[in-house]
């Protein structure tokens, strides 16, 4: 059984990113979706393991310390961040994990597992963008504000991702996304081991020959 | 209309190249073959512009000054390389390219083209490999040995490319080849357009938000 592919999912706010990983994880057996722990509050109607992990200051410290999360971030005074041990389990049962963060968490992960396939989703062009990021036009400026100059950091990243995933017609991009973790099990760094058997075998063959 | 994508087919002799490449334009309307160009005389039964473009060493010479071909090798006395007005003429038009080149050409053609698409054929392990390059036991020992040398030759440079295509089942792979050609279309160099358009409309709406 070869080991399964990281997936990380990145995008815009009102991108569809939630949508896309449940129909993703309901349509294709493989996946398994990886949970973030925090140090903040519980929040109504969140379940412990399925919405997040919810720890203590230090005991989240502490993984740091141990290195045991994948990457990390503190926004507004708490801990956000993906333990890697569920991860890497997954992964070595050959189950394709998913994780939705954003950038600075993506090219953490990136650096330490650099076979990894990051995605970015996005509106279908600007003005649907604009629409999704001024929402029902209930929320405050603030929020709007808040969520723009996320979208505006966000968009200076994109170079990085291998795809740019857009988000159109939801089950066509579904597919596209499963094809694109499908494809990443034929790059040449997760071939090694029918690349060395390949090398192996054309060796002893010339020495065969001689 | 979006250019086209240009993929470039490398592989082990008798990997199935040629079959793959036959199905694959088949099976889907959007692909065009590049036939290559070559000083050596036509053997029988090629014809002029499906085999190959057959011209003379002077012609041939003068294309390479003048930049016209995307790479070129000297084997045996005889030119061959690829013309780059046809290929760029086809992207142009939206249609998607296929050639099959061996591992010098390919890396010629990644420096002028950086986005090209690199696939690498093999079949599905080492044993088979080698019964591949044995052939049906009728050919010389010299005939296997230039095989062997040019496979061995050819799997120093594996890495290079960006996906190793496995040959077990052909209808299998042609859909995977396909599927690699379509995701090709969505990477951050490739979607540019929007990713400006979009960088744009964020600024646009800051500056309407101050």
């Amino acid at each position: 059984m070869s080991k399964g592919i990281l997936t990380v999912i990145s995008g815009f706010s009102g991108a569809g990113k939630g949508t896309l990983m449940r129909k993703l994880t309901r349509d294709y057996p493989n996946y398994a979706l990886s949970v973030s722990m925090t140090t903040r509050a519980p929040r109504e109607g969140e379940q412990e393991g399925r919405d997040y992990f919810f720890v203590d200051t230090d005991t989240f410290q502490e993984r740091i310390r141990q290195g045991q999360m994948l990457e990390y971030a503190c926004y507004c005074g708490n801990y956000y961040g993906t333990p890697g041990d569920y991860v890497q389990e997954q992964l070595e049962a050959g189950r394709d994990v998913i994780l939705e963060i954003e950038i600075q968490g993506a090219l953490q992960i990136r650096k330490l597992m650099p076979d990894c396939l990051l995605l970015f989703v996005t509106p279908p062009n600007a003005g649907e963008l604009r629409r999704r990021l001024e929402g029902r036009g209930t929320e405050s400026p603030e929020v709007i504000a808040r969520r723009l100059a996320r979208a505006a950091e966000e968009s200076e990243g994109i170079e990085a991702y291998d795809y740019i995933v857009i988000n159109d017609d939801l089950g066509e991009c579904v597919r596209q996304i499963h094809s694109m973790v499908q494809n990443a099990r034929y790059t040449p760094a997760r071939q090694e081991t029918l690349i060395n058997e390949i090398r192996g075998e054309l060796n002893s063959f010339s020495k065969g020959a001689e």
